[in-house]
């Protein structure tokens, strides 16, 4: 690890999760061994980080390193390119930890014809922070989280129905966080119809809160729902015309449409990651399609016994394979990440 | 933490899992500042600790202080008191970190009368040590723990009734481990018909293994069955009367006991701790009637999809409390200890 790069790591953290569809970048500039300016790329139109780094600068950055989380932008964009601004500085060196996986970024390229030195530095939070942005430039679809909350024998509700606090406060503070963090929420019709959830991050009075997507199906939409009060006009899918009456109050594509396509759509709308928060049948959906990169599992030191609320309905794809990436303990709930791997063909 | 007594509780833990029907136990002699002697017990009607690190002293006890994990006995069993031999050894003060539970036991009290100082030091692993020894004699039934490997969506076993592998080999071993910890193993008639088990400990060719229990209720004993191999003659508590042809080869009770019963009838036959290894339907038993002190669970990161196989078949008492005492990972596996909490009557 290098020190000048964990500091721009630490800058580009400062913007985590409200830069989309930009990823978060940070960089700092470095001059006979001093930091002699840095700087953060905090929100889509706004300074990307090179230049905010370069404007701050104390001194002439003539001769200088930069030490930038991504490989620095050589494309107009809603922003002039930031390889001008390096050029333009004098710089002497551009150190980067993660390469632009945008095709029509080539930064390095740029940067090598005028003389400057680029040098990699590996670094694993980098690969971390880039992970949902590359995700979704890759598969040209958001990034996706599939959150569950379940009873220690994988039930997301008791056969009565009764979901409420599956999951202990502590858990649900981190969905909150979880939400904060993600471009959208999603949710199905039977959740909203039968939770009348708010979907909203509530953490403070200053927080983002993620766009509300409901598969809706052929439910019924109803005036007095919470999601008509989020911040954000959700976007809804719907099978169902009477729906039309709240053209005014949401975004609403009206027809059948699969999961692929729903996903494309909200990567079009600058959903560039997807919180999934269910309930059974959306996640058996996902779950069946292979269409996930975080699964996300609370469990609840409870035992519900026969539910047919669970996590998965069906049958599912037994090439589906997961890691289990992360473990955290939250007082007596555990919560579980897991990331899919692609399944291994041969034998 | 004392030095001391940390060297006392390593000692006993040499012996753990090997001196039921007795605790585990371990002392040292310390005379000015040095350790003069220390000792193991190692096996119920051997040496007791005490008696052990006394006679192990390489020099005169007298004066000297003893720590010891446990307080010292005072009755007649398979070996004399061994505040005898404390008494006898001039040992000045007796150091112990948990007093005996069990009622026959005022080693304190004879060793005052004596003059000799007793002193409580607190210790959280010797704690742990005894908690299955205590819960035995306060409840006289075996310490009861569940062990179960189920899918992330809470299922033992696919719909096909296909079990093998759920959990990784890391799991697997450490359910070894477990069975070398406990005195007995019990499974139902279910688990015995379909997968033939050994119920062996397999870790090396030099191992103890628990003492196999199986509630078979109306099902039928088959000659060529692994249970018959195994170095412990099996329990077997059957109400099918064609099993008496397997006197010879099995310890079998007919009729019908509830698990109470059953529990009872283990703990006099000197089973103190026993090991349940499912299915869901022996689960469910010990669940619904809270007849357990540990649930651990071993979660493999595969989604079974329906499945009638679970942890829990029925409805479930709401009143069951867990409490998430441990948390392992084992590589993609994840190990969860739970503790059974006794369920508050109050509001």
């Amino acid at each position: 690890m290098n020190r000048y790069m964990d500091m721009a790591v630490n800058l580009a953290r400062i913007s985590a999760g409200q830069t989309s569809v930009n990823p978060p970048v940070g960089a700092v500039v470095v001059k006979n061994g001093r930091v002699i300016g840095y700087g953060a790329h905090l929100k889509a139109g706004e300074l990307h980080a090179e230049r905010a780094a370069l404007n701050s600068c104390i001194e002439s950055a003539a001769g200088a390193d930069i030490y930038v989380t991504l490989e620095p932008c050589s494309h107009h964009g809603k922003t002039p390119p930031c390889t001008d601004a390096v050029i333009e500085a004098g710089i002497k060196r551009v150190y980067y930890a993660a390469r632009d996986v945008n095709d029509k970024v080539d930064g390095l390229k740029v940067l090598n014809d005028q003389g400057i030195e680029t040098i990699y530095l590996k670094h694993s939070d980098v690969e971390e922070l880039y992970r949902p942005f590359n995700t979704g430039i890759l598969n040209q679809r958001p990034f996706i989280t599939l959150k569950g909350a379940m009873s220690l024998d994988g039930k997301i509700a008791r056969q009565d129905g009764d979901s409420h606090w599956v999951s202990n406060e502590y858990s649900r503070l981190d969905v909150h966080h979880l939400r904060q963090q993600h471009d959208g929420i999603l949710i199905g019709g039977h959740t909203l119809l039968n939770d009348n959830p708010s979907l909203t991050t509530r953490l403070s009075d200053n927080d983002s809160h993620p766009v509300p997507v409901i598969l809706l199906g052929s439910q019924t939409l109803k005036a007095d729902m919470n999601i008509f009060k989020h911040p954000h006009k959700p976007i809804i899918f719907t099978s169902n015309k009477e729906n039309a009456a709240f053209e005014d109050r949401a975004e609403l594509y009206f027809g059948s449409y699969d999961l692929s396509e729903i996903l494309y759509i909200l990567y079009e709308r600058d959903i560039v990651s997807l919180l999934v928060e269910g309930g059974s049948s959306i996640h058996t959906q996902f779950l069946n399609e292979n269409l996930f990169d975080d699964l996300i599992i609370y469990i609840a030191p409870k035992i519900f016994g026969y539910s047919e609320y669970q996590l998965h309905q069906g049958d599912p794809d037994s090439q589906l394979n997961l890691i289990l990436h992360h473990v955290e303990k939250l007082e007596s709930d555990i919560k579980l990440t897991y990331r899919r791997t692609q399944a291994c063909l041969q034998d």
